[in-house]
């Protein structure tokens, strides 16, 4: 069985080598088959790689003068990352066909850009978009987009929902992922000119558009895609970990707040270490940006090591599932569909 | 002292007299110095208000034929709800005086038309929005707009701001509340055109403006004040929701998991119910319409008795610091800095 090989951004993130290898040991456990290039400081790389036998036997590390920090701005970025960062190298062992996928939890502004630059879109897709996974009351649904554009086209939020689509189907593995359009009322007289009209094309495609969800929709698991510009889909994102974090600070003062809670949790502390599990955000780790002609996971730039794992085992599951043919295949579906609605609106 | 008067739909929301009359009764003990005028149906009104007797003192039943339904189109509502409707009325009694404010947990768009219909805009004011209370780490802030306008130019922005300061001057009493803009990132060379010009005129401005603020920082208490378009807002709002019901979820869940965990929730029983009021939607009730020239509060159609009493007590407050004035001060020095900007734009 063939190798799949994934390179790695091992410098990335805000704490580097001491988190990605380690994730990368928990990967190498779960997916012995699979493969990996790092790109960065070889001295720093080692320093931690070495602990590590079994890991070190897959992996080959190439050595990068220069590292993309965490607050460049884009531009800056590619710039001064062109052809030496480990980003740029590991964007571009992908392009050259070298790795089938890239995993960084760097500067996310400059992945995109550089994912752009040297990747370019598929065929048919305008705009890369960032998609999240999103824990569910059911499951796992993927929001996209959360941030890599601002606004969109009516055709841009159809190019989002077919990348979408394709996501859900690989990834999870579901045959015919269910998609909503985020928008501020179910009825189909709200909401911006934009996403109105994205459901009239929606409603014509193939895909299993079911309709428009409102916020309080995406966590209770409506859909499994939710399709949204990439402005409101950061804020809804945010504003989601921002009301978890702020419901583990009153959980955190309500069982400390007297000698009876205290004691109760103790005799609840397997289910308070489930509850936390649950509420992890490293657990649904591994942002991808869909559309580009290859294959790059964004891990939380915060993440520690089982959040990095699971971002590298989204890369793989993406990698063997071939989500990019997923993604060609649909798109020229939905393009037909655009020609249509443009040549109608002509006549 | 001469009494606050509060008109009243006694039949909104999913429920109706049975929550709203029980709501005032509740109201009248914190508030013995308020009157109501309740607008709806008087034997529906009668049968639940003839139980309180103390209550009943300070209220007048206004008899109305008719009712807006939950879902109505607005359109629909005022054509059929004109003049005759609860909630019509009750906005009118604002509009002529026989009232300070108008509190409704009726249909929300209805609410909105008839408010736009009958009181129109303060001098100044292009927009409405509708005000949110958000609970914070630190206490509460107010979000705004959270639904009732869809976009909006930098100079909306600007208006938001001044009408959501003088709520929390008014409302919370707070002397300069700190305003932010919700943005995708706090660098400014992010987000939409019209953010980035608000934001500019906002500097100029005499607000106490903070810059932008992350969807995370809203539950975070980072300002007290929220500025955005409807759209984003409401999808923050109901994305918060959404998230505060499905961690709700997953602690009954965990809760339940097991023999130990059941034994700690009996001991912890007070914490819960302590954290469950500080998650209650209902403790922070009362949106309000601001920008209208007159009080229009929005309770949540499922609130409950609390929820509908905490939205009658921020139209007293409301009503009695006079927030009119203080927006209308406000907005004359934001409408000298708007037309400086429209003229050196010519320039």
């Amino acid at each position: 069985m063939q190798k799949t090989i994934i390179a790695i951004d091992a410098m990335g993130g805000d704490v580097g080598p001491e988190v990605t290898i380690r994730g990368l040991v928990q990967t190498h456990l779960e997916r012995p088959n699979a493969a990996f290039l790092l790109f960065g400081n070889e001295e720093a790389i080692q320093a931690e790689l070495s602990q590590h036998n079994s890991l070190q036997a897959v992996c080959t590390v190439h050595h990068c003068e220069k590292e993309v920090s965490m607050d460049a701005k884009p531009s800056v970025a590619l710039r001064q990352g062109r052809k030496v960062s480990g980003m740029w190298r590991g964007v571009d062992a992908v392009k050259q066909g070298e790795a089938q996928a890239f995993v960084s939890a760097g500067n996310t502004g400059a992945l995109m850009a550089m994912g752009k630059v040297v990747l370019r879109t598929l065929p048919g897709i305008e705009r890369p978009a960032m998609a999240a996974i999103w824990p569910t009351v059911r499951g796992e649904s993927v929001v996209l987009d959360v941030g890599a554009n601002i606004g969109g086209t009516a055709a841009h939020y159809a190019q989002f929902a077919v990348m979408g689509a394709a996501y859900a189907r690989t990834v999870f593995g579901l045959s015919e992922p269910e998609i909503g359009l985020l928008n501020i009322g179910v009825e189909e007289v709200k909401g911006t000119d934009e996403v109105k009209e994205a459901a009239e094309l929606l409603t014509l495609s193939d895909l299993n558009f079911k309709g428009f969800v409102e916020g309080d929709g995406i966590g209770r698991g409506d859909v499994d895609v939710v399709v949204t510009d990439g402005f409101t889909g950061n804020i809804a994102l945010k504003t989601a970990e921002g009301t978890a974090r702020q419901i583990g600070e009153y959980l955190r003062q309500a069982m400390g707040s007297s000698l009876l809670s205290k004691i109760g949790y103790v005799f609840s502390m397997g289910a308070f270490k489930a509850l936390r599990k649950r509420m992890d955000p490293n657990a649904a780790n591994g942002g991808m940006l869909l559309g580009l002609n290859g294959i790059v996971v964004k891990s939380h730039g915060g993440a520690d090591a089982d959040g990095f794992a699971t971002a590298v085992e989204v890369a793989i599951e993406a990698a063997e599932a071939d989500i990019l043919g997923a993604i060609s295949s649909d798109i020229e579906a939905m393009q037909a569909l655009l020609d249509d609605a443009w040549a109608q609106s002509l006549t």
